[in-house]
């Protein structure tokens, strides 16, 4: 299973003391950046490539308020159906689970015209990465 | 129907050109704020007041992007469900939906507490406003 | 003098319980862009001429924090020196000033190579608006 | 001399392709964390003790853009003088320097009124660190 090592900014906390949920999309992103890094594919090499990966939803739930100076995991999970790319993901801290949500993201030209993805890019997101971050 | 207007700032795109979509949780929570300060009870007095409103699930779907220079209206249609705050939004530019969305809120107190809101509360959130921003 | 007005929003406090001192920039180009869309020349329109503006050097001062829930007026005024824009901002709430602070950018064509602007946007920068936002 | 490494997130990108010069504050900010937390008293600790360290004045200096996938290193060098906290920064990539600039800071008390800092800390931040991140 693939987890990406995160440490809270200063910056990205808010008034009540804890990050800004609005982070959580950035920490996924992040995430999943890394993760396409370590299968040996970085996202802006498909960019380049003129595949974009824009998003279609993101849903997370929150379950307890991460906070400045913390190291957070974040798990990766990546599957492809048609047309579009699921992401599942769920941020820890001392193994104990803060958040969990999933990103779904169409695969588009560089004109956001949705296209299906190259066969070795299915593939690429369907293969289970053994070793960790 | 409350709606919020929004310009999109430059500093909120990205290098795909639109809209980064973490940023929408934040025109979300503007305009929720709107929306109280426009039902008479500022979020910063219900802070005051020892009331908190951390959120518990954000989901948004992205259905066209927003540009920089764009003028959006969000409007926000809230509803109390037990100890919940649910507040749907949708996200318009001329008329045409860019992306709607979804916020999950726990009333608590100020030490992230679950609390069941005053009535006064759970009424001001029932409430429908006939008048527009 | 131009003045453009900002709501301080709830995402840009941070856990000392004001607005984080990065987002001054963020007001900064704001009330930059807003200027120009006064000036009847909006950013967007010079972006698409193929003249940009990036930042050369940022300087802020900080007075007093500002908070959430502040309404802020942010002062902008421009001047052009040989291939470079210099803008001074001043940043008040209830006509006390918070902070200050003057952006240097250079002039550069979309593949950020520095150029001389045009004869029209010199004069654009350099007229005194009389009314304010 | 320290220096901590940063990957340049997506979300920190703008339309003009490049980081937008408001993270750098963000970036100068987790690397003065990041140092701290090298010189064995982390910023959190410090915020415990009810010292807290805000911002007075902001420069940054942009020589060249950075890019979605680069990994920059950012160079600290604090210094004392009476009451205030000076921190001057590098942005390298691949030892090219793509930015710098200086914090100055107050050390406040936690309602953010100025106090001298312990002698202890004076001294925290006179140390050279040998060693790098």
């Amino acid at each position: 299973m693939f987890r990406h090592r995160i440490k809270v900014r200063y910056a990205e906390t808010d008034q009540m003391g804890v990050v800004h949920h609005s982070v959580y999309a950035v920490y996924f992103e992040e995430a999943r950046v890394a993760y396409m890094e370590h299968l040996g594919f970085p996202y802006h090499r498909m960019e380049e490539e003129g595949i974009l990966l824009p998003l279609l939803e993101l849903h997370v739930r929150f379950r307890k308020p991460a906070r400045f100076g913390d190291t957070l995991e974040v798990e990766v999970k990546p599957y492809v159906k048609g047309a579009r790319l699921f992401v599942d993901y769920a941020v820890f801290r001392d193994g104990e689970i803060l958040a969990e949500g999933t990103t779904v993201h169409a695969f588009t030209d560089p004109s956001l015209r949705p296209m299906r993805p190259p066969e070795r890019i299915r593939k690429l997101f369907s293969q289970t990465p053994l070793s960790a971050d």
